[in-house]
């Protein structure tokens, strides 16, 4: 019973009638108000119910930002349907693999992400495009009806409003089940540190595939504020909206901040109006955004998809290096092996207790049995917490070897299993390096079969050509042979010591 | 399960290693750290549960403000239990009825009470005084343990914590049930509207058996900040505070604010400290404030005990006469006899949904599914809603007269029982009247039995001396007979329309 509950619909008719005349998205020249929005997914919501679509029905969206992006989050909060934002970096074959376990009612695609899809398996569902309809394609301005009379779903608000896929350690992506009270509590947790108005703009360059998208998205929208959702990175045109629209927050990962800095430089800009800037990157751009920005914090955080956003937060400067502390709504601690907490200062796992904890990964029972063990989601992560309550990330579990070039996730495993299709390899070991444009890259170190000749840039193309093009290596050395550990299994560790430079 | 939950416990830990050094409470020349808050509240869980408490049982506190009362909560959270803080102003016979009603397992009271106890009926309960140990009372302190080793309940944030008993139509107190949730929301959002840091002092004068005086307190630890602890309103000590404590917030009812203002301008003080002032009171005295105080803004709101504090705020001067707007995490609307949402403007009775709903009448189950009806709490306040979403509240609803001097909650059908206890009486009517010093006052409209006489002083010693002492009537006018309505009923409107002045 959705008494007391208070999901995205909520937020989206409380606003149409607490800002209604505001901006509450931009596209290009059109400008949409808080009102408007309400508007639009209420029409969208008719059309899609119209279409067959009921509580717990999964609407996958293969598009880049836009308005009927943001438009399905709303419609299928009012019919308690769930959105799976499919990331379009992906390869064909993982974009199949993510449609199959969402098993979607409906599949929207901009026209330009039509060859990502799996030829055969989609028969089931209702397809749009946001370009021309053409059969079996129908435009997706027929789901607009011109009624708004659709009741909105009884919900709690614990029941899921998105699914995103991350990548896993056994290589097949994970959809991670995000609530409406998870991402709420994110966004209110935003809005309350770095004190959101109406008057703030988010520059909407991130992804809407990506939980750091969606949480600044929310976060402005719950202020009453506007966000500008742009299909690209454009420094030049980043720097206009900060200069001429009032942009005032912006999520940034390598080497985004940099090539912003640049192009305010070039263009003669302070980027007078930008307050707020939050995500990854190296102390020395960080530096550089103090001197052009002085106006401008860089908060570090510290979050993953299954946390709905960011559980830990504070401005860089204020602990330069941590990942800041605790925020409002969650307990974040560090454990051992057996989840006893472990004293200040001392290294373990990091665990995550509270509302932004995601519902569990889709239709992956064991997994989310053994993640979200013993009262706390596990994170993989590894880190300290310092005596102020600073929480310092240390790095993967080993469990859990992800590499993070440019924020998305990469497995190890992934990568080496498409290296290892390649009929020259007999070994490989996938590591993480430190990378000045990316934060981190993918650097692969492999044995050859014996007799058997390949050159590092053909090894990266086949590799590309297999799997999303961000996780194949930058880097690939060739070895005679890898250091055994015990039970002659490779000694990864002594892998990474040995190659765990550029 | 705990996973997704935050709950008061939790909050005190946080603050614990957030704001360890930070003062959290002051009384009198004692002054209390987050870090010791939180080792107190863990003592007195362990003392608590040595004693027998477990999850659910009730905690009994007949008290003025203190450290132990605060503390109270903490441990309480910590084990799952839930304080009943019981009202000091309402007669032995309320007092009675409401520790029958929580039946607790453990009854903490200060000395200056015990006079309103029940002489039966307490033999079932731990009894501890603040005072010197009596048998069968033994001294508080005793509960606190050098350990603090219990392990905290494992609990949904939807579980209560307190029971705060209110006034009820039937003209007995019935307990509203508040959970952590409802609590942590209404103080989050109270911190988001009034921008709390660590450097806010929250002037806690308000008794803390009143939702308000919770709210305070609770917001400002969760923004880090500090309560100073009064026993009682004294004016110039509240300048003192403001003056030399920092004193930045405070919860006020009629004639509160005035009183203050007169001591500041006695003092010769601009209160210069003082920034937000919230409850209810006069135009003429919010613009005293404004004159003397104009860093301060004094914030209209709207909320019920039912509701975890208020569920709409705006400052006075942004729409004067308005009760606000509706806060981050609640929907408000205004329906008819049907629950169908009125259209803007129109009148209509307030409904409230979202996670500070209470959890329900204490054993009241009949009226829980009447209250709790068609997905709405229904206040039984009536108000309308303007088309830039400010509420503007307008008396009660006819099934609900409630009278509010000072802030209480005084039910006609309860003060009209007591007046027809009277031998003289025949027939009684009760209405609120403006009153410039309490902002409501009760006034009697009685009718005598043949042949008696009585002076409107003893009818109004009679009722002081059966209920509350602020229920009783502060007006009583005899008449030689009652208007009648339809079906031979008493015409209560007709009668607030003919004597609805002092």
């Amino acid at each position: 019973m959705g008494l007391r509950s208070f999901t995205l619909h909520d937020l989206i008719n409380r606003n149409a009638r607490l800002y209604g005349s505001n901006t509450a998205l931009v596209f290009g020249d059109q400008r949409v108000t808080h009102a408007q929005y309400a508007e639009r997914t209420a029409r969208l919501a008719a059309g899609l119910a119209a279409a067959g679509v009921g509580q717990g029905d999964r609407l996958a969206i293969l598009a880049p930002n836009g308005l009927e992006y943001v438009d399905l989050f709303g419609a299928a909060a009012q019919l308690g349907a769930i959105v799976v934002p499919i990331n379009w970096r992906l390869s064909a074959e993982e974009v199949a693999y993510v449609i199959e376990d969402a098993a979607p009612r409906v599949l929207i695609v901009a026209d330009e992400f039509k060859a990502l899809l799996p030829q055969q398996g989609l028969d089931g569902m209702q397809r749009y495009t946001l370009g021309a309809a053409q059969a079996p394609w129908q435009a997706v301005s027929a789901l607009y009806l011109d009624r708004t009379t659709v009741p909105p779903a009884d919900l709690n608000d614990d029941e899921g409003i998105v699914i995103i896929h991350t990548a896993a350690v056994g290589g097949r992506p994970r959809g991670a089940l995000l609530s409406h009270r998870g991402l709420i509590s994110a966004s209110l947790q935003t809005q309350l540190a770095w004190s959101l108005t109406p008057a703030d703009v988010n520059l909407g360059v991130l992804p809407l595939f990506h939980v750091a998208a969606i949480g600044f998205l929310l976060a402005t929208q719950q202020a009453g504020g506007a966000t500008l959702l742009m299909t690209r990175f454009d420094p030049p045109s980043l720097v206009k909206h900060i200069d001429e629209d009032g942009g005032s927050l912006i999520g940034t990962f390598p080497p985004m901040l940099g090539a912003l800095l640049d192009a305010a430089a070039a263009q003669g800009s302070a980027l007078a109006r930008l307050r707020v800037v939050s995500g990854i990157d190296v102390p020395e751009t960080i530096a550089r955004l103090r001197i052009t920005c002085p106006h401008a914090t860089f908060w570090s955080a510290y979050g993953q998809t299954e946390t709905s956003g960011s559980v830990s937060l504070a401005p860089f400067d204020e602990c330069p290096g941590s990942a800041g502390r605790p925020t409002a709504l969650n307990t974040v601690a560090v454990v051992d092996e057996l989840d006893r907490p472990l004293p200040v200062g001392a290294t373990g796992e990091i665990v995550v207790r509270g509302p932004m904890v995601f519902q569990g990964y889709w239709r992956c029972e064991a997994d989310n049995a053994f993640t979200l063990r013993n009262g706390w989601h596990h994170t993989g992560d590894m880190g300290r917490i310092d005596a102020e309550g600073y929480l310092w990330y240390s790095g993967r579990s080993p469990a859990k070897e992800l590499i993070k070039p440019g924020g998305e996730n990469v497995y190890p495993a992934e990568v080496e299993r498409a290296i290892l299709e390649h009929p020259a390899l007999a070994q490989a070991v996938v590591v993480g390096v430190p990378d000045v444009q990316w934060g981190e890259a993918v650097k692969a170190v492999c044995v050859l079969k014996a007799g058997h000749i390949l050159s590092a840039e053909d090894l990266i193309e086949f590799v590309g050509a297999r799997i999303a093009r961000y996780k194949k290596p930058k880097h690939v050395v060739f070895v005679s042979a890898l250091p055994l550990g015990s039970a002659d299994s490779i000694d990864r560790a002594a892998v990474k010591a040995a190659h765990g430079g550029a």
